[in-house]
């Protein structure tokens, strides 16, 4: 009778790095709502007839986005339609998934969350690097450079971050890295510690920089904000 | 002429969490080696007359084990095969991935990595949680709760890993558990912290503990060692 959401990752873009559970979601769902309109190859695998709506770019202020697509998923629900909410990446990391899940717990409508391929993974992947080495890179961590407002998130753990044993993916970060990166060094982190840049992962246009972090802060401060971009650094070599 | 070999992230063990790319290396491959006997759904995507090759599970020493396994990849490579080495979870986190690829490129033999579902994104995904929540989680972690020796591991960041705004997820850790969560009691984490332990993701016998840091860390102390879990602590509700 009820319908269902079903929150989908999409991993980076690639839609090779769909999981096979994500594919089987998409084809039987009967509305999918995504943000991103560059996502062709991964809406490809939804059935024709399925309503494909998507609600990201448009809105502007991020609050009533977030309450417009939540409304959303909970009108489609009731009416018992099997919803897919595609989120990219993994949707347990940086997706705002908690706003979306307390609104369909407050309908009371069921929902499922599909793991996947998260962006910090596949810039790894893409480097031909893994994330965590034995005894250099114990513990990797995954931050986000930006806040709602743009700027750099305030109370961030600057001991953490800073820490040269660990490996850091910084989402969301290019825009921020000149100051993100001031705090780091502040803390301690050589600037020489090695960094790659690494943009629209799984994408045609996939560009990775190898630098340190020292130079991506100047070269990233002179460079205009851009799309999505993942900042990996620690001991990578 | 060269064969290739590709690191293929399998994920968590339900076959469904395989992304399309994985299944696509499967079923071109010559060979496929993998470490767990249990992943049969997975290895099911190999094309008849791969050949299978188990390398976990028998070999004692890990170095010696380390050192048999890129032998193998490089001694099947340089015969022209499609070699698939099968990793749990996300293949470049705690996959042990930096010593096969050293060896491959000292012996200037190609590879790629095709990263995947890491057990940690999955956990979380079954609990229906997500791993960063704004405000409250702005930072997830992952770390090892053992060493090659069976310990915990010596020089973690504990500052870090006692964060009470970040979410950590602790692999290979319920062995030790009771010793690793008094150092982040001792380091300020508050023994009510929210914990889930997650046992055998994303296969039949799944099983899913919501608890404490306090009190898993005393029911931890009562069991026996057992096969891989991941346990997640922080900020879950």
């Amino acid at each position: 009778m009820g319908g269902v959401v079903a929150f989908v990752s999409s991993g980076p873009g690639d839609p090779e790095l769909l999981t096979l559970k994500a594919v089987s979601r998409l084809q039987t769902a009967d509305v999918v709502l995504y943000d991103d309109l560059s996502s062709g190859g991964i809406l490809a695998h939804a059935r024709e007839g399925a309503n494909l709506i998507c609600v990201g770019k448009r809105a502007r202020l991020p609050s009533a986005k977030q309450d417009h697509v939540s409304r959303l998923l909970v009108d489609y629900a009731i009416t018992g339609a099997r919803v897919v909410r595609l989120k990219s990446g993994d949707a347990g990391i940086f997706g705002r998934l908690e706003e979306e899940i307390a609104t369909l717990r407050a309908a009371g409508v069921p929902y499922e969350i599909v793991p996947g391929v998260t962006s910090a993974c596949a810039a790894a992947a893409a480097a031909g690097l893994p994330l965590t080495r034995r005894y250099t890179a114990r513990r990797v961590q995954f931050v986000t450079g930006s806040d709602v407002s743009g700027g750099v998130p305030a109370d961030l753990n600057w001991v953490a971050l800073a820490d040269p044993q660990a490996t850091t993916a910084v989402f969301m970060g290019k825009q921020n890295f000149h100051l993100f990166s001031a705090h780091l060094m502040e803390h301690g982190l050589p600037p020489t510690t090695p960094a790659i840049l690494a943009q629209s992962v799984g994408h045609g246009s996939q560009k990775l920089l190898r630098s340190t972090v020292g130079k991506l802060a100047q070269e990233l401060s002179r460079e205009a904000p851009s799309s999505t971009a993942v900042i990996l650094y620690g001991p990578l070599v």
